[in-house]
């Protein structure tokens, strides 16, 4: 297991059940800090360095938002252009100068590999927000978690469950990482859900089926979404011959709330790895579905915060000081859950 | 009234004269924290998300300035391009996630409507920061503190003033905006000083008519500047059929040092809401108004700042409890007024 | 001598010997803040606006890093595009600007004697980021602060040692400062290694001379080398006629282990002022040096964060306050020296 403190995060393959059960024993430790109920400033004075080469909205400002929330500061760069990689420094190089400002680091990177390459040059915990098709490993724990705390509204568990996984099951980052880390898990049923060719690659078939799972390969979403969790993903247009065939296909792979009255479960849990993309063409899940109470897209984004901050507390081994740096919350919350 | 605890500031409309008064009212007792002879933690550890989906530095530093002031931590964005708008997400999505990371949102979008469309995804307050031509409330709120402020120094109030408003006033959205709020007052002349084509739009006429207010219109300043407050505006070249016609135009509404002393009265207020363009071609108030203490552009910017922080103060309810938080300032600040 | 109290640093030329060696006496005293081993929180409060007008990632990360690090807070702008100096604004409004909003500016654009110019209008300390080819201050101290240290290791001082400046010594801003710097010390050895058409201006030729240093002007590396400081800097194609003539001249003037084994001495340091190109057709420094513990270029970047530091705590007048506001360091760091 992990130990944790001053390690890197860049891969879920790194995590075991040990591991992926003490990220999330601290991340719901974290709640009330994230919800304002509570605050800690146990980081005050640690230096992120939140380098997104990439941009991601969302991402950054998630692992952003975790580390003020346990107390630290923030410095950031987005982009290329303006970066030292763009004059040909090497990403060891850029790694060498950054450890002589941050107490951490989260990194995105457009290539595969390359958040690992710069966590060797690199003395303080990088944590890999995404590098390239490769790993997204917060990205993962925080989709885990959230089955996890959604099953338990209906008590039930990981293991034992159903989840059908639809979409682009063969470029889809998010499914790949979330099916390594169900690995870890027993007795679960994969409907995996999607158009021909865009099917589940051999290798994560592999890996889920030597772990006991069961798996149906279908290729339509009728009579395949009556699970406790549907995981729905974008089909990309690019994937496909013209916009007119991707059009085509996409039309099957729409969720909307008639699609789930008819096809899913009464409780079928809807997730999705966001941004859902509203335009018309698009449209993965309906904006009729925002009333259903089991679409726990929104829920996600939540257990990001709460996952990043399980992370940057256990690397900077603070995860068992954060009562000890409680401090008032004097402002109006009128934070609700979404 | 507004109660403000956890209320989103959108539009001028929302604001009748009690509002205006009690945000005045908190903007002046920050003053001396934004002047660095007092501080205040009272919003430790909150977070603002400064969201500027259109650039604009001098606000956006003034909204993250403003919560700094008050000891709150800020996440930011910038652009549309790296955002997850531009991948088809609604609003009212993108507001639904900022939710899970922030206290309060700043934001600036170039859609009329689109601060109002988030606010409803939004379980925090939201003030607006600019909806594109529609609303800018915080801009016209620190023009109004400061035409308060500055008549003070002569013992004249905003009631009974006379104000001259002067360049583009159909398009001008500040001009408009401060209407509004001056609707509220009694007894104004305005004296509305703008070229053929770019006079103040009939609905802001009627509604200055309807609130008791005088008001002249005329296409030159000679004669027409002898008022309290000259609020000037950039005569913008794309209103016009050429450049050429643009500078003829322009010509007759520049101010400078020899303007003033022909047509103003001795102790007129010269306002603008920046940028101030200084190319030649453009020079709406010269730089020879720089040592006329009368010149009140960057005692503006020193309201904005006031009037963000009581803003934030006051939909986080804090107003009352910043001096409560008051920590030292162990620094030197050879801060002077501008 | 400045007294930095509220004061500018612009320029090398303010800063003479008592300057430098206050600047590096407080800079020393920072060291166990910057490396985490004590923690202070004497800027609680204060606002660095860190305006980088022309991007460079890691002198903006470094200048905002050093204020986190004394407990400060930073609002930041990146590029010209968003700013109002894009719409006409003059240097003279936007610094009346920002100094309403911050307590110190740290300052980069892409011309010459714009910092002065913006300093002109600013009430609040402004540190020159970098003016063009103009000067850098910040790098010129980092680095003379480098030599120093390293120099101490071998029981050896800045006076009486021999230095081997390497590369564009015409157009290296930082082998410019530098120079000027060393006027103000004794009895130093300058070796000019620099390739025809890129030697040192016969401005700091003269200077050095007449601070009653020695100095040889040489066309190539081999035979002069043998320096207590070798500090290599990039030769830039666009120098050249083509790409071929400037390979063959960069052919010359790289440097990688069997070089430094072959011309230096037994402990010469090599420095650069970074970012180092480890693209082939540049790589003035080779990766096969990264092992050489005489490789001085990651301290160069450490002894960065203490200048910068060491500058805003002198003027701010808070660098006999530190300690006075020391606070706990809960989290685990595993930084180590670079």
């Amino acid at each position: 297991m992990l130990s944790f403190q001053g390690e890197n995060i860049l891969s879920v393959n790194q995590l075991d059940r040990d591991c992926i059960e003490r990220i999330f024993a601290v991340a719901k430790k974290m709640e009330p800090y994230a919800k304002k109920q509570k605050r800690t400033n146990v980081l005050e004075g640690a230096i992120l360095a939140n380098l997104f080469f990439e941009p991601s909205t969302r991402t950054r400002v998630s692992f952003g938002t975790a580390f003020n929330l346990l107390g630290g500061l923030v410095r950031e760069t987005t982009g290329m252009q303006s970066s030292a990689l763009a004059k040909g420094e090497s990403l060891y190089d850029t790694a060498r100068v950054i450890s002589a400002y941050a107490d951490a680091v989260a990194m995105r990177h457009p290539d595969s590999g390359s958040v690992a390459e710069f966590a060797t040059g690199c003395s303080v915990p990088v944590i890999n927000g995404g590098d390239g098709p490769n790993e997204h490993p917060t990205q993962a724990l925080l989709d885990l978690l959230t089955i996890e705390r959604e099953l338990h509204r209906f008590d039930q568990n990981i293991d034992g469950m159903h989840i059908a996984l639809v979409g682009d099951l063969k470029y889809g980052r998010t499914v790949h990482s979330l099916s390594k880390l169900l690995c870890h898990y027993k007795n679960i049923k994969f409907s995996m859900v999607a158009p021909d060719g865009l099917q589940m690659p051999s290798y994560i078939l592999d890996a889920v089926d030597n772990a006991g799972h069961k798996i149906e390969i279908v290729d339509k979403m009728e009579g395949n979404l009556a699970a406790d969790i549907v995981y729905q993903t974008r089909i990309q247009e690019e994937r496909f011959p013209s916009q007119e065939e991707a059009n085509k296909y996409r039309g099957g792979f729409r969720i909307s709330q008639s699609i789930y009255n008819a096809h899913c479960k009464p409780n079928s849990i809807l997730m999705h790895p966001l941004p859902r993309d509203s335009r018309m063409e698009a449209n993965e899940l309906d904006n009729d579905l925002n009333l259903n109470d089991n679409l726990a897209i929104f829920r996600q984004v939540q257990n990001g915060v709460l996952i990043r901050m399980a992370l940057f507390a256990l690397t900077l081994d603070v995860a068992d000081k954060v009562e000890q740096y409680e401090v008032a919350v004097p402002w109006f919350s009128r934070k609700r859950d979404s």
